[in-house]
């Protein structure tokens, strides 16, 4: 009846492809005026005089999208207990209004610890969009083993 | 007319202390819908037989508290350029509903970078709630120079 894949059955190296998100400007707004009210996130005025000349969208709307695609793609097949830590969190590329976001999200190392029942999965996962990369960043979660 | 900080007058070793954010279930299971929507973030019944035995925020969540508390109580009254870089984000405990949060940011570094007009900033931001870190993190920003 759990036909998750659990941590002995993830394979280092595997490289998942995710779907697509379309990023309006309404999206960058209105996440940024809950979580990150910074004027070149929330106002098309003052973004114009910025350094980007438009507004652009939080890094962390960036991650957040990057996680609902890794969610829908990948995790949700997965027996995820939790996620522990993220490291590494590149933001080479600024969120823009009507770009279509994808990306991927691959698996790096799986560190078996049977005595708690778990594995430490480490992934790169990375969003890329209008041909260039927007954040890059390493999660390690742990997932249940059988 | 700008009387915001700028890089040099930042300060190395300054801790700035935030302010309080209640967090409610309802917040956890919208935020989660949206952005992170794994089963132990968006439906308590699940939640009851995983790890933590309860519903459970997104480490985003609480990134996005961070942030925000952040914006507040620090980087309005900084001319910050743009995020660049988040290190090593620790999730050393859950978010909760009804857990009240606060938090701290530290300035580690300033690097300044006169022929680009910019310096940039490290700094460590923590969230902590019901006597726990719940997060820690270090971040990369640029802020203008005078």
């Amino acid at each position: 009846v759990d036909d998750l894949a659990h941590a002995e059955d993830l394979v280092v190296g595997t490289l998942h492809r995710l779907g697509e998100h379309e990023v309006s400007t309404e999206e960058i707004v209105a996440f940024a005026r809950q979580w990150d009210p910074q004027p070149f996130h929330v106002d098309a005025e003052a973004a114009r005089s910025g350094a980007f000349g438009e507004l652009i969208g939080s890094g962390l709307h960036s991650m957040g999208i990057l996680q609902r695609l890794t969610v829908e793609g990948v995790l949700r097949h997965w027996a995820v207990v939790a996620g522990r830590r993220i490291g590494d969190i590149e933001l080479t590329a600024p969120l823009t209004g009507g770009l279509v976001v994808t990306g991927t999200v691959e698996v790096l190392r799986v560190e078996l610890q049977p005595e708690r029942g778990r594995g430490l999965v480490v992934t790169r996962g990375r969003l890329v969009g209008g041909g260039r990369t927007l954040l890059e960043a390493r999660f390690e979660t742990y997932v249940r083993m059988r």
